[in-house]
């Protein structure tokens, strides 16, 4: 099976499509980086849209997210943000937990599994 | 190919089966939730066993494991019951790592990846 | 589709080969554990060079990576080594979070998905 990259830097791709799966990047908030967790949440689910069009899927093609917290007192400012956005009926399969992000401005990182 | 979910609802599904992979969610402890990480990993397991029955797969076919632990004091307790279940020669790609849970209450969540 | 399983051990596999794709287990450093990210990541690609190398994979096909860091200090200790590492072109999908691991002395933990 094919594998084709996107986004690609000398660290990492932010979209990685192999066969039929696509891997994104855990994608955090665009600079410059709200402070509330909110805003961050909708930046990265815009950006997440933004990776899943240019290989042809999109948020109702979600199998698996995987959500990280700097502090779980984020908790409902993202939700109410992801249940708006999730398409009903084509929710992933989902994890969120608590770890400290790569900076302390970013509150929330996602990361998603879609398919083609 | 197709993309089936179970257990859905506005913010998550619980089961995501594309192709002949199964995506489970990060499970946790049923309520009333033990505070005992050995109780809470049993219940877990059998929750993740039902999951897989009703899409056809079983805890032999499991690819990759993610093991939170709410505090890693828990690590012990937790892999009595986990090295139980496990059938003996198919034990799934495992990651184990501290990370605080949605509610203080949840000492373990472990997600899944399996084959169908 | 096969299951493919190697170094099985009572409590997971190291390697799990699924079709196409292979999972591989969160892999931190061997004994005697360095007390430097930097080494403890070096001894972690090379252990992942091995592992895809025993199922006819190698660091290009990588999909997915998940780096789990003992404290985010060492964020630019890891990812000099990582940056080095990553053939050119073929970086995976990365996410890179603070957790703790299940021995203190573990700075690093490296996770994989990769391509047959």
């Amino acid at each position: 099976m094919t594998v084709e990259r996107r986004h690609t830097s000398r660290r990492m791709s932010q979209v990685v499509v192999h066969g039929d799966t696509i891997y994104l990047a855990g994608i955090v908030s665009d600079e410059p980086v709200s402070e509330h967790a909110g805003a961050q949440t909708r930046n990265i689910l815009e950006k997440i849209d933004r990776y899943l069009a240019e290989v042809g899927s999109d948020r109702s093609r979600i199998l698996s997210a995987t959500i990280w917290l700097a502090d779980m007192t984020c908790f409902d400012a993202m939700n109410a943000v992801w249940d708006e956005w999730v398409p009903e009926g084509s929710a992933p399969a989902r994890a969120c937990v608590e770890s400290r992000l790569a900076h302390p401005r970013y509150l929330v990182e996602i990361r998603v599994i879609a398919a083609r």
